[in-house]
Parts: structure tokens; C-alpha cells; sequence
């Protein structure tokens, strides 16, 4: 069994991921956690069985290094229990949390995949942050990309989708129906159109 | 009974409602007819009762310039058997079609939906055109968005959704799930949260 490297993101009709002005005192940016509600405040019980299934799946996550350091003093330990693989330009010692490690890589995208893919043991590869997130698609390392798609416009913030190579096809697998958001699984068909 | 005023739109999961380049010769844009496959190439019956019931619910429309000059010559009359109202800064005098008529409306957006308003007898009035659909939807004209979303990152091209003025909250009617669309209906609520 080979996981699968899965973008996974909260995102608003409008494309948007967060809302602007995002820092370590705003992670999700000014409006921004209006996308997380579906996780906590409105959950339903198919909004809880979508993100125990994230849980579930994921055996390790690759992660850029604005996610980490706005995400982290929120996480208070890494953001799932599994190794954690930081893409970053500065070389640092892990950092070893409660339910996992931080590790921190310098060689690239294809690198911080490939250490993920070993870590995770046949389990998924979950991709956190727009810029890493956009980084492995125009590379052609993301599998698959899983949208929690919530219905706001939130008119400005940080797109998950920017000038990417396109056009990239995809194929939905699933998608699962709630009041505060569709979840929506895809595949990234390969460019040849072979699979 | 008073109809609702709904943009009606194909986009891809990246946002964009065109490829980049559009012209006359090229409508939809680099690429951007595969936003339109669900309507034409790879119809299922469920893709053909989504563009049944748009025809079905349409009074009158409500489109962009842009939109007019380079849908005409290939629609070779008005985009659907009803009036039409066309958003411009230019006077001229109306265009009678084989089913319908262009009317071209220089006072603006409020002047532009209450004509199609009270030409469409109670039914919908469809918005076509991403710079008029934002015109509506920032100024608060627009009921509802019905939103064909293709499995497709274009990359580039134009965008249904930039810099509004958000957030704006939604809340999703329908969905129906077929091979090459997630044909969704949101509802847009009011500011206040009355509605």
C-alpha cells in the first residue's frame, strides 16, 4: 500500500483559505475562522466523521513554514499525532513535540515529500498552508485535494489557488453534504490523461 | 410570486469562469471550454436537467457588455428565449433576436435588474458576466448563485469572484453531483443575518 499525498483545505467559495492579514495573533486572518466553523462551532455529525477521517488517514503532513510558525503557539504540538515535515529555506534541529516531531527541511519539495511519504508508512501524506500546498501541485507531487468548501464569500485573504500551471484536471471521488460545508475529495489526473 | 435574481455561472475549483484571452474568436478562453464539457461533450441526463431547469426558471437576463459582444456570434440570438438587459455605458437602441430582445441599459445596476425584474413576470432573472455579476453581487441585487463547478485547476484566466467586498455569507439550496460538474445553488444571505 502506497498513501496517498492529499492537499487538505477549508476553503470559501470565493477561493480564499484565510482572510487577510494573517499573523501568529490571527492564523486564519481577519474573518478567516468563519472556514473552520464546520469544525467546531456548527459541527454535525458528518462535519465530525470528516475530519476523524483526516485523522484516520494521516500518517504524516508536510507543512510550509508560514503554517508552522502561525499554526504552532494554536497547536500547542504539531497539528496531527504523526512526524511533521517542515519546507523551509532555514535549516533548524527538530523539534520534538508531544504527539510528534517537527522536522525541518531545506532540500526542497520533492525531498519533504519523499522523507513524509516514508514516515507515513502507507498511511496519507496530508499538505497544510496555500504556498506549499501550491508548490506540490506545480511540481506534480499532490495525489489528491480534499475541499471543505464553505458557503461564504469572503472577498479577500490568501487563495489556495494562485497562478498555478494550469490547466491541471481533476476527478472528484466524494463528496459529502453538510449545512456548514461540501466536502469534497479530488484525484489529480496526470497530465498525460492516463490515469 | 417575485422571481429571484440568480448568477448563473460554470467555474472551475480555482475560480476562474474563462480561460485567459477572451475574444470573439475565442469566447470562453485558453482552455475555457472545458468549463462548458458538462453542457455539450460529456452531458449525463443529470447535467441535462440542470440546463433544462435554468431554461425552465429564466424571465429575463441580465448581462455585461463584454458578455454581449462575445457571446452574440455564437448564440446568433439572445442566450436564452427572453429579454435581455445588457449593462453598458454606451446608448443604443435595442436588438430584436430570433426569440428575444437586447436591451441596452446605461443608468446602472438597480436600473438594469428592476427592468429584468419586471420583465420576467415572476420568474428568475439569470446574471451572465463576471464583472456584472460582481457589480450585482457588491451591491446587493444578487438573491442567489448557482455555481457549476468543474473538476478543473485552470490556472489562469477570469475570475467569478475578486476583491468584493466580503464576507458575504451563503447558504447552499441544492446540490446535484454528476461525472463533470457539482452543480450547486447558494442562497446569498442578507447583511443583517435576517434572511
Amino acid at each position: 500500500m502506497i498513501g496517498v499525498v492529499v492537499i487538505h483545505k477549508s476553503m470559501s467559495l470565493d477561493g480564499f483559505v484565510a482572510g487577510p492579514a494573517v499573523s501568529v495573533e490571527d492564523p486564519m486572518g481577519k474573518g478567516g475562522e468563519r472556514l473552520h466553523e464546520w469544525l467546531f462551532e456548527q459541527s454535525s455529525q458528518a462535519d465530525v466523521d470528516v475530519a476523524a477521517a483526516i485523522f484516520a488517514e494521516v500518517g504524516a503532513v508536510v507543512l510550509g513554514r508560514r503554517t508552522f510558525e502561525v499554526g504552532r503557539p494554536q497547536w500547542e504540538d504539531t497539528p496531527y499525532p504523526v512526524p511533521c515535515f517542515v519546507l523551509t529555506h532555514h535549516a533548524q534541529l527538530p523539534i520534538v513535540e508531544k504527539s510528534g516531531t517537527f522536522t525541518f527541511v531545506t532540500d526542497g519539495a520533492v525531498s519533504a515529500v519523499s522523507q513524509a511519504r516514508a514516515a507515513a508508512d502507507g498511511r496519507s501524506v496530508i499538505v497544510m498552508g496555500a504556498e506549499t500546498s501550491h508548490a506540490l501541485l506545480a511540481a506534480g507531487l499532490a495525489d489528491e485535494i480534499q475541499i471543505n468548501l464553505v458557503p461564504v464569500l469572503l472577498g479577500d485573504g490568501v487563495r489556495l489557488f494562485d497562478d498555478l500551471p494550469g490547466p491541471i484536471d481533476l476527478e472528484r471521488l466524494s463528496l459529502i453534504e453538510t449545512d456548514e460545508a461540501t466536502h469534497m475529495r479530488f484525484r489529480v489526473r496526470t497530465p498525460d490523461g492516463a490515469s
